[in-house]
């Protein structure tokens, strides 16, 4: 059977519309000027709720809806098949970085058309740590969405919690608060040990004399936190720090497999895929890549190798990475 | 107004019955030995649905609720006066250290009892690092919960999660997907930048030679996590780092301020009280107290100052800081 075409089902906001307002109203096909008479809360009028007066013409008076009016300060959202109603105005990414490849996995899997909403904000340029990106995400990564209000949500794992309350099915988080808890409990555990430990033993690397020759790493990202990972960006850089950063994320992954080896679990939270192994499977492809240890040293380890094969051949990783070729792929 | 006088209310959960097990049944007062004869799922019968025979008497079958039936294969639930329906058996804690700290002040704040299912975990004598305390949470730290099903649910944040779920109001995280979403964003902003470098600063210096003559600090943690941060446990210990993560934490303080000190914000996510002032507080509150470097930083900038201030103030926090007495204060 083949996919079911993607069906666009559109919802409308009203609370922009005000009386006396002018908009274009369709009638038999054509869209006439009108004024917005009233807009009406009422469930029984919620598919017309907006009394229109046609300019110029007395006696045509009407309630309608959405579908044929046309004016700014009317919101549309797309529902896209599946039930995903958001109020999403833009996704604001960079697709070839890890944090928006994670978004991204999550997004695919879920059913979600991120890629519609994409704006690029230009990292090498800095374009993020600075005016209109750095205004509206002070803490200055990507990604982070913009919603219709103007409300910023950045932090890839707030904004997955975010894609996942809007269209909860395929769970990829939990579908109980039990669920929830438990893939959290996971999510944490490695996020601490494994994730951030290697983003800053790479960020930390790039900073050190030995970077890249003694230390390995690619030659390209010499001192590219210099700029970024700045006291007025509420960072520092710990260039000392990087061989005992490295280490320690390859420790976690070593716990890992002795919990995991004899275990039959497909997944880091049991037997379904959550936010845990796509935010482990994006660290480790991206670093890897990267020249850090984490890839070559999880391959010596069994079970963490398998699942990592696993997660490559998902159609939607190879889809997403095929949307992020450009830096190291 | 004295306060209301703690209801308990019973909630029954009868997935565990089936049909010709044994249990006994209540009738007048008295209680006799019986059989399910069917479990109902039909909502009509949701405050009855056991039909029960009387073991030596035909002719008395009767449908009859958990209220009145004896069963170890009957899960009983305790729903608090407030609303909280929990499933939680145990809560494994030692209330002088700061993560369980954040968890008890997050629960008073919510109105949830979780002194109750106090059960302590010794840290100083490694007892969440070996036996029943590694194997039921093997990421090895307290606090955790462990539900009436036997599931274990670690990590701070998972668990205030789960208790947010558990019973919603007043809401520390979010009432709305948006809301819970910027709650999130900032929650994660902060202990990246600064609850962890602070947490591994800490760490790291206690494990340096500086410690605690030209550190500071406090010479009852010299060498604490030696056996605690091993790579067995998933770990590893950077001191030569411990100086460039307290850095970065004071930088991630001054941030903040920079962004808040023009505000009228009384709290980091805005005008409430989120999980993201409670972490920071308790961060704050024990490093500060163990010789970091971070409440003084803070003295000196006066957004949070006064924030800290108001937080000290509250009641449900001065009872959290009073209950985890012992250890720095």
């Amino acid at each position: 059977m083949p996919p079911k075409k993607q069906q666009s089902v559109k919802t409308f906001d009203y609370s922009g519309l005000e009386k006396g307002m002018r908009l274009q109203v369709e009638s038999d096909g054509k869209y006439y000027a009108g004024e917005v008479v009233t807009v009406s809360k009422s469930a029984g009028r919620s598919k017309a709720p907006v009394k229109v007066s046609y300019v110029g013409y007395t006696g045509y008076d009407e309630w309608v809806g959405g579908d044929r009016l046309r004016s700014k300060a009317l919101q549309v959202s797309t529902a896209e098949a599946g039930g995903f109603r958001h109020n999403i105005k833009a996704y604001y990414t960079m697709p070839q970085v890890p944090n928006p490849l994670l978004v991204d996995i999550f997004a695919r899997e879920k059913g979600v058309d991120l890629v519609a909403l994409e704006k690029t904000v230009d990292l090498p340029s800095l374009e993020n740590r600075k005016g209109d990106s750095q205004a509206k995400n002070p803490a200055g990564q990507v990604p982070y969405l913009e919603l219709r209000d103007g409300t910023i949500i950045a932090e890839s794992i707030a904004i997955c919690e975010y894609l996942e309350e809007a269209k909860p099915s395929p769970p990829l988080i939990g579908t109980t608060p039990k669920q929830r808890a438990v893939a959290r409990m996971w999510q944490r555990r490695m996020e601490e040990h494994f994730v951030y430990p290697c983003f800053n033993g790479f960020r930390f690397a790039t900073a050190h004399p030995d970077y890249p020759e003694k230390s390995g790493g690619l030659a390209a990202f010499k001192d590219f936190f210099k700029e970024r990972a700045t006291p007025e960006n509420g960072c520092a850089l710990v260039p000392e720090a990087y061989k005992g950063l490295r280490e320690w994320s390859v420790n976690k992954l070593k716990w890992l497999e002795a919990l995991k080896k004899d275990s039959k679990d497909d997944f880091v939270c049991g037997k379904r895929l959550t936010v845990v192994d796509i935010q482990m499977y994006t660290t480790i492809k991206f670093m890897g890549a990267a020249g850090e240890p984490c890839l070559e040293e999880m391959k010596k380890l069994a079970w963490l190798s398998a699942w990592y094969d696993r997660m490559d051949a998902r159609p939607h990783v190879k889809a997403a990475i095929e949307h992020s070729k450009g830096l190291l792929w």
